[in-house]
């Protein structure tokens, strides 16, 4: 029998990071839509993200993507943050949008490029040192996109280089994340492809270095919670980017293409410990509203996340372990369903009232009028994007 | 025993489309990065692929993409063609870069939107008219990203209702070629995925409806030469667009990622009477060169595609059956084997020296000093590209 | 909102057909695993069938595959199955098994192994005379395994022959049900792919043949609702395999890879009216249990089946409708999920207690001891298998 | 410029070895079908095995599978091998086909399974020690059919476990060769599903234990010569079981799917050292001839292999190296391809005729009568397969 008592003090325990970038445009190669009442600024991004805090209460910081986010004083900007009722997170690096990466950024064969890659990525502790962040998240676009273009083997050189480099940047409470992705914008090689080689890096870098799960950066039919268990055992699980996909790296919002993966994920982060604040996980989500309203697209990510949590908090540990040790195969995937099957949004309804929020985050907030608001007020300036 | 007069003659048929925008910028949804020397206008994208043919020999015709070539005067254009030694092809309409198009064009739940695209779709005709082409080639990022938010089957009835209008302002002489892509850039569906449902659309549109096949817009999995053989056999085969891909629509160079596939659909092409310039088959590459020089990577192209079609006019078609018919899979396996390890490139030096042109065109291109005269002359003005 | 009373009427109509195979003992090409109590012959097959139904309440046929479920006298068996109150369903035919089939059955290249194989597929409507079944279900397991090794079109003339071949020996009530796969046994093409080569048979055969989709028949990143809402469209779909995957075709429960998958198909079975028995639509499931019981695996899938179409009939068409219509992305997903979400559980207990079932079906066969009273009285004889 | 000179000393170098499997009978779960003259007998195995060295010279060895090939004599099979002019060499541990392995050998649920597991492992040390091999190759069917079925982490520890006591049973001058696989036959988890989980693994157990790439064991999209690239970087490649695949594991005569990604393998394998002997890589083919004869397949295989290392030992690297760090992508691209695209087949047939074989090794073994021989000699008995 699982103690809902103990299923809501967990429940008040979860955070979940919201990324600056949602809230700007975003699309495909195709095309941007633009959408009224997108942020001009880091400071309405960081608003906005505020919003999702303020009605489902469990997404108290925000990612910041520089240069996306750069301000002349960030310290001012993660005190602005505080005032809107939430904090600055993970800093991301971005090194993909300058012409001089077309062939890479740290592993470009041009060592002047190298360096002024790594210049980036030192420059973003200086922006943690200031927003006070812990987690320096590195995707790196990195790749090739014909066989023979660059040499495998020394690109990953080059990375290692770059990756001790910024290690030895760090403050001790300073953390690398390191994320992996199949493929995209690099098509025949991209230099950390897989949760292995971010793995392999993180090992060398030693404990201030941690993998990070992007749920869409993998190859069809990977099973990702496997993953997940195998880097919590190994101690090697720093975070997620969560969003969702169908069959590339599509980041829509997390939940809403397979459910039952998400829930999986969630009761192997449960299982394996990963849940426990004291176990250092960074929950965030990554992803883009490309058709969707932005800021209702974030709580409905929200939401999806916080009940599939709800579910994995609900499996009966100690009958699915009995039935697992007994061999039975029906008996043990029954008891993993029985949790996935319930509808567990009266219990977080329930859990909201108590906590003084409004029990139906999405309809409370339409009801504000704050879509509506920023549509009238946010008028002219260049809207936010991903800035390419 | 393979006639090798028979295969140059054969080889002297051949003509591969190339699109216009393949000359102008292009990226991934993180960055484009410019190169120098790119286009501003139609007609500089038209005088590069004149280059391409120059060289190639076969490459004598160019497709156009509307609005992105939208020029006042198109029967202006073809001239300019004319005079540049090529000829204006295939009509590509646009309808996914307006805003309003954001929940699809033609197969929008808004009927006004879903009117303004086919007014586009007609205008495209009018400039078929202009032009002289022939085929109109439709490929709509129409789709949903998440389930449930549109009706799957009205959408098919909405997409129905387009093409038969379309279809009805065909001059006799005109095609509709209907290309479908598995994903991207809706994500969750699309409305025209597979072969399937462009074949049995354009059924229904009757024989001035032809199904294209495009190489990167397949499953995993998917057997590409099988679906070729197929629509051959139904006489529903209208063209390809080439290009190449490892996991996605990468859009690389054809050939470049899996030349044997590539060797195995032409084999699929040439058994089935594809090749017959009477089968009216056309031959396009859609392909983007993000990180690679433009017109050397449509020349390279150009050059991978008469490879391979140059293997598979030496398959040893009365060995290869004998072989079959016998059931002996590892002697059948060989006969098109041989074929494939064969290389061709000195015949087709040959070809080359014998019809006039360089026997290699790669080099003879660069020497040409063409690629640093553009780049010096075309400063300023807006670099083509995407549109988006 | 939705009706609660016709929900329950329309889940009474519900009926899905048993696989007799799954009774039997199956596995993988590495190992089959024997169970105790497995069947010995037709009947026992029949015999354990009836035991889902009884518990369930809406699994009132088996289908039969035949040489595995040969008898001298099929009425008989036909009588047997009444008595234990259950029916035969669809015939399967099996020309796969045999040593001539090793390059293909209706599509050898040995025109005398091409008879053989249309022999039996004969032979099987002369079963279905016998059992009163309507439905034949063709399955080839007919492909190459390596590039040249037959000619991918001459294997689709003599396909469509022996389809014609069938098609003229069915009564008018009966129907041919033609099943695509992309892969397995034959890896490098199969000759009935995907759901445009099934259809496009089906076309030509007229109004007795339809497209059966077996849910782990497709690529990774297909769409299946869509394929289904299609062919409903087109009234071309006979029915479906259920079963599950994550990768290839593991034939596991239905429901147990990917349950909102599952949910989603519904969804669009009943919204293209396939849910309505004047349709026509079979149901069955295809599923093997390699390592769990098979009685209880056959009563957990059918269950995993109505719990998915319960929630499919709890969709709220209006509301979604209404926000499909107003481009409401959000909202018209949200009306979506909002069935899925529910635990349809304590419904279709309460139906099943309305109709004198036990409410858990689950259970109560755990508690009949059915299971151990075979395992006993099963001794001696051959297993049931797939008889490879 | 490439020295010719060099590559044939290198191609001379070169030693592939055979499955003994591969000359029994093999199929699908669908079907196994039966082939003239296969062997009963390791001995006749081996005998097979010989042959295939005997014609291309450069397959000198043969794996073994326990208990497929159990002998009471081990050093006796070693005696009448060498006598056949090849070797013993890698075993292979089968411990996936007895009823008590039906949830796992090595990671099962039950400890006395685990203890049996464990024991044939160890009783496989024992064989090398009586053969002389150098590598226990280990694969585990091992894994999971539904969520919940059983811990994935558990099973990390079991496998930990079981590792370990392998390794302390090693003699000094042996080693584990650890497999993965995405899946099959567990089709939700298995317990090695990628290099990164068998590199941790093989990283705790120390220098004696490397991991092995099976060609066919990936998930579609998968870089393979990333990962050869990467094992090669660290030190942790072992060996290959190369075959090829369009789908799953198909286990096809390998270069036969993609024959440009066996070269760029190859590429990696040379470019990273592994073609040096002193590397200790062991490349071995690990294939099923279902359809075709499984001398002749075995041949071919081989030929392949040798074909796409000719092609890369080819590679002009200095071109290629100046190419990559110019950022030359198309030229780089052009170098690789220019060895590709070379017909290497005259240099084989040349190098064969300087040592003695027949520049046709398929034709030669044809003519030789062999087959024919064998299919009249070996009546009676039981034909070799996969035992299941």
């Amino acid at each position: 029998m699982t103690d809902l008592g103990a299923v809501k003090s967990a429940l008040r325990q979860q955070a979940i990071e919201l990324p600056s970038w949602a809230f700007g445009n975003s699309g495909t190669r195709f095309k941007v839509f633009a959408q009224k009442g997108v942020p001009r600024t880091p400071q309405e991004k960081i608003a906005d993200a505020a919003q999702v805090h303020a009605y489902t209460g469990i997404a108290p910081s925000v990612a910041l993507h520089i240069p996306w986010d750069a301000v002349d004083d960030y310290a001012a900007l993660a005190a602005y943050a505080a005032e809107q009722g939430v904090r600055v997170g993970t800093i991301n690096a971005n090194v993909f949008q300058d012409d001089d990466f077309r062939l890479g950024s740290v592993t470009n064969p041009d060592p002047a490029v190298r360096r002024k890659a790594l210049d980036h990525l030192l420059a973003c502790v200086d922006v943690m040192d200031a927003t006070g962040s812990r987690d320096l998240k590195l995707w790196f676009a990195d790749g090739t996109n014909y066989p023979g273009q660059d040499d495998i083997r020394a690109r990953q050189d080059r990375l290692a280089e770059a990756l001790v480099a910024v290690r030895d940047r760090l403050a001790p409470h300073q953390r690398i994340l390191l994320e992996y992705k199949l493929f995209e914008p690099a098509f025949y090689t991209t230099d950390v492809p897989d949760w292995g080689t971010a793995y392999a890096h993180c090992l060398k870098l030693g404990e201030q270095a941690q993998v990070v799960v992007d749920t869409g950066h993998h190859a069809p039919g990977t099973n990702i919670e496997f993953i997940v268990a195998f880097l919590l055992r190994e101690g090697k699980l720093g975070g997620f980017d969560f969003n969702s996909r169908f069959y590339a790296d599509d980041d829509l919002m997390v939940g809403a293409a397979d459910p039952f993966q998400l829930f999986r994920i969630m009761h192997e982060v449960v299982r394996g410990g990963g849940y426990d604040p004291a176990a250092g996980i960074a929950f965030m989500l990554d992803q883009c509203h490309n058709i969707e309203a932005k800021i209702p697209g974030q709580i409905r990510s929200v939401l999806n996340a916080q009940e599939a949590t709800a579910k994995a908090l609900l499996v009966d540990t100690d009958a699915l372990e009995a039935a697992q040790r007994a061999g039975d195969v029906l008996g043990a995937n029954a008891v993993l369903m029985d949790a996935y099957n319930t509808d567990v949004r009266p219990l977080l309804a329930e859990l909201r009232a108590e906590d003084g929020l409004d029990p139906d985050p999405m309809a409370a907030f339409a009801r504000s009028g704050y879509l509506e608001r920023i549509a009238a007020e946010r008028v002219g300036g260049q809207q936010a994007g991903w800035g390419a």
